[in-house]
């Protein structure tokens, strides 16, 4: 049986690569994608190799440009926020796995995928949903729901029965961590108390705001379509465009999270999170809309924004519904397009200003001076209207 | 006809105090509220008695606590934001002076209201709404949708021929505000520019984050069926936990928001806000309803919160629709109770803890670690389900 | 002055023509459109000439295959129902017109239009809000908010001193109604009374149900893309569909309505309607939709029909949420094709068949036998995760 | 271990039994409750009895008033309807079901529940959500998913084999029904074919609209907060009500319905069923509503009322959101009170007349004529002031 596994090349991984070989007696090939996750992905080659799969059957590549045009930029159309709070990092980054995994699977007729996901997370149900949405047929293993190896040591030591190398140098952190050009996130460890604060040595990307830099700085950002495509002025790709916003944040101590969220599976879990540039794009986003959007489909959207959050998180990008609420989306960016200027600082991101050939904003419009469009008097109409179901019951109701 | 004016004692109000009397030949009610404006309340009687009012015709009333208790607590426990950025400050506190002037209104026999309001604003709208769904047959004057003296200068000529004091000391800000004591709002001026930054001593309220201390102060809040009440073991009345966190937040340089939001009458309006005790609180009861709520009340909530931000924005509080989500909202605030950690840093405010006797959070419901009530093989089920929708269509729609 | 008139031909028209002349000293452009209210378009012509409008100032255009392509097919495909009854027959006219009366304003360089809808119904919002959305320019009178001919005896009398002839044969009918390819309305009259039954003869359009054969008929329909194509596998145009959806209903006393409705512009109001085809259509399209939508775009569809019919009822039809809703909708209707087989009998539609090439139904996988794709243990696991969040609130608050 | 199982008495839950007796060496309890299926439940007893049932062990219950009092009427209230056309009637009755056996499993100690439903269907889901939601530790057997029974071969080689009566008298339905005093279902055989027309002798509640008498027959229904309290004037509990709409429905032909609908775990499946009563009281609840209900809280209600019907499909009865939503729609029942006045006639249910002491509607604002309230002037500025938005685009956007 040939198996497709999304592999890191990290410890944990490599143990299911073995696993495979092993219980499936199967062919793996490696998927290893370079989406931000800041390591070297040409050194999962070496360990593949080391640890048998032909060098046909390993695939490498860099999908930072596919990740942030494709999944990163739609979903920041829409100013997806889940629970309030989780600008949905990790989620986002599943579904581009899970799609290049089948494409794979089907060049190299491999009859099964496999991932690294744990059974009580949401990246499980992120993968599985895309594997079934693009190849009904697939088979799927999720070595983490089938085997026994379900603590630390006993990982550890299938690792050394079988020689695969672990990292001994350093130290191992507490904290189980997935990372893309979109975030970094942390659970696990003292996160386990949610009334435990998170040493500072947690954060890996930002300083804090106590050490960020003592002056403001201010950035320029342009827009087309909703989307982000200059920064001061620099036209950049979409990837670019994210990193140049991550260097910003992180810089100035920007987009620190720290939630108890609600997993799909159904228990709570207490996440960590830094999205240095996502949080700076956001704030940007909704900026330009404010004066370009129109009030109707403004609203529209902030109605929808939840729902198109939750089918995120859950997994369901693949969906039909997800891609009719994106057509939705998309079409009220059209004229989604213009400057604006930021202010970042100490773990600030202050909108300052905004403008746009395709502005909505009129001055004239909205000082209490007279103008040619409004009739002050029109007021008189339009409240008397809006109160009239009120008055009417307060006639036929006696209230008065 | 007696009238009941929503007087300030300041300029725009005193003239239209005395416009009143001439026009309509009124014999005018004056009603001050403190609701936190920080401004002397007692001043506007001398003022009322110069311009003519009898004394038993002068309401002067603090309604601090009703209108903590009352408003801002409810909308707080549904966390509502409008078009994703506004705490609704202004919004909230229409709907109780309306109430106010018709209770006095009905006290003293008087067949209308007035309100200064200008003719281009949302509050107008709030006021009269108010109005008409708490007494029907009210007559409403807004007299600046009906005199002419629609400039600053026809305003000044008016006073001076009336001998109204116009305060020449200082200098006129440029800004039109409202304050309460959930926030001050800043419109005008330099603003009607989306582009150009506000100065920063248009800031009346909050330090600038650059000037705010350079030590984190960490406090605790309590909350109980929702609403906060008790602050670092204190327990204080709701105005009081209001006041206090605006005091933290001044401190701290939390709460400016500076953005452009679309009006109920139809155009966008730029205004700047502080929101300092209000900004903390929103913080803490996301992070107290994160291990109290259930998911599902938790995401129902999500989802109807912006149509009943929306009512607020558009004076709709008095509306049976914005009763009924209320009654769902206060359901789920049944079991939020608990303390929540914030740490206050130069704008920032981070939750570093959340605990609850109420608490769903348990960590070991959520480690990847075997558990009694998890069995993680559950999760194949429960993806292949999720799925099957997606498994059926790529088997009958050929897609393999 | 040049107004660009929608002119039915009739008597309140014509005095609104003569009215403008007089009152406006108005240049008249005459606009009379065929879609489908069942009475002859160019008896308009001669009328408007005798009121002395100019023959290249007269406009009559058949228009019934636009109103239902773009207007009533697109309104279908989202099942659209206002208040779970009404199925918008007039509302979704006065768009058109609107839209046809402004292009022909700018044709001829009209600055201004006119119509004859009355100031307390909701006619005049949709058209208002059509003109203004294409032409933000344009002068728009509204006489019935205007004159003070706002009784059927001034109304008469005004005819009778301008000669405009009154059609003094036959019964004058009590109600005032309005009519076009998909519906016909009653309102007034005796409908005044909520609690008084229409008489019989008030209907226009359909037998009743007492009347209607009594043998049932079977009917099939073809759809594509979500839009009915042929009719008993005879391929027509959308208006034909139409037309003959309704003879069939009207045949069969089908799509009769009363009921009590609310208005935009805030009250009440008692409405009679008869909607023989788009009753059937309805049902119809349901059905197909039934096989060939996923059920998360079926739902989310409901979800937001409400929203999208009351855009509709209250005229915003080319507003810019209209138009991303309608993206939405027309995605979900790709696969949405195939044929419904109906049994028509004595007001009721029953869909007896369904069935199409795109079906997402599959026997083999509902039966409660063993299949290949679904495994019944997995309903387990499905059933765990979802109660996850039951259980652990039930643990840990005690609940057993 | 004790096991309290929802007992028929019928085939499918008596060979349950003896599973459950062979393969747990359980003590059963037996559960069975008349909710209104039209058998006789106190035959439950006999048969359990010569299964080895202690007498002790053997509930029987008439829930008949429950069911329609606490589960109906609340879910009447919201006007439920999922996907446009099916009333729900399975769906709301398994919480009550599960509701008792957990109820009774504490009584008598018993540490497990089973139920009798499959493994693909939408019940075990409802009847576990409810177990799980009242007593999370409880254990719960399902046999059809565990058991190798699964053809009717096999079933009726264990009847046999273990001395389980088989009633060979009589033609097997080839039908999977459900019944309670809300609806009879149908699934399976024939209807497998989306295609296939049911054959008449399928129904078995309804007579044919064919059938029915040929003459209208006229009642009222009485309605007090959102409940029907009385029938032609006579007033009657809940079950009652229930039962002679039943009566009407089944003499008239109404209520039959054929869908095509999607489960939870996933698929299609066709469904037929006979709601009399029920469809009766939806029109008749629906015309009470329309005016007595606000504006406002109507549409409120229209927007929610898609998710609560999913909730109560799904199996989320008791979920803390269906719990908050119901707050929100009784609150809108506090004025819902009134008579309906409805025609029924060979399938066909029409509102004829509403009235109420709370009546919103008034005809003097509703007619064209002058009123006191009314200023149709107010219609110029309600329409500018709503069009603003698309004016202000017009003019800066350019389109003229």
């Amino acid at each position: 049986m040939k198996v497709v596994l999304a592999y890191s090349g990290g410890l944990d991984t490599s143990i299911i690569l073995k696993w495979l070989q092993d219980t499936y007696n199967a062919e793996v090939v490696t998927f290893t994608a370079d989406i931000g996750q800041g390591e070297e992905v040409e050194e999962a080659r070496e360990k593949a190799i080391k640890l048998g799969v032909k060098p046909e059957n390993i695939f490498i590549e860099d999908l930072r440009e596919d990740f942030v045009r494709d999944y990163v930029f739609p979903m920041f159309r829409a100013n997806a926020i889940y629970e309030g709070e989780y600008l949905l990092g990790t989620s986002i980054a599943r579904p581009l796995i899970a799609k290049r995994q089948i494409e794979i699977a089907k060049q190299v007729g491999a009859e099964a995928v496999a991932h690294g996901a744990t059974g009580k997370g949401n990246d499980q149900v992120r993968f599985e949903l895309g594997y079934y949405a693009l190849k009904p047929d697939i088979k799927v293993i999720a070595p983490w729901r089938e085997w026994d190896l379900n603590s630390r040591e006993k990982l550890l030591a299938y690792a050394e029965k079988h020689g695969i190398p672990i990292n001994r140098h350093g130290k191992k952190s507490p904290y189980s961590m997935d990372a893309n050009l979109l975030h970094i996130s942390y659970e696990g460890g003292i996160l386990e108390d949610p009334w435990a604060e998170p040493e500072e040595d947690m954060w890996r990307w930002t300083v804090s705001p106590e050490k960020a830099p003592d002056k403001p700085e201010y950035i320029e950002i342009d827009f087309e379509k909703g989307d982000a495509v200059a920064i001061n002025g620099a036209r950049m790709t979409p990837a670019q465009i994210l990193e140049t916003l991550n260097e910003y944040g992180k810089k100035h101590g920007i987009g620190r999270l720290d939630i108890v969220e609600n997993r799909f599976v159904g228990m709570k879990s207490r996440g960590c999170y830094e999205t240095p540039g996502g949080t700076i794009l956001l704030k940007a986003h909704r900026a330009i809309e404010s004066i370009t959007l129109d009030k109707g489909e403004a609203h529209l959207k902030d109605e929808i924004m939840p729902k198109y959050a939750e089918l995120i998180y859950n997994g369901f990008w693949f969906s039909p519904e997800r891609e009719a609420l994106q057509k939705l989306i998309d079409q009220t960016q059209e004229n989604c397009e213009g400057t604006v200027r930021l202010k970042l600082y100490k773990g600030n991101v202050t909108v300052v200003g905004r403008k746009s050939p395709k502005s909505l904003f009129s001055p004239e419009f909205a000082t209490f001076e007279e103008d040619s469009v409004y009739n002050q008097k029109d007021a008189e109409g339009f409240i008397k209207l809006n109160a009239l179901r009120f008055i009417i019951e307060g006639y036929v109701r006696g209230k008065k």
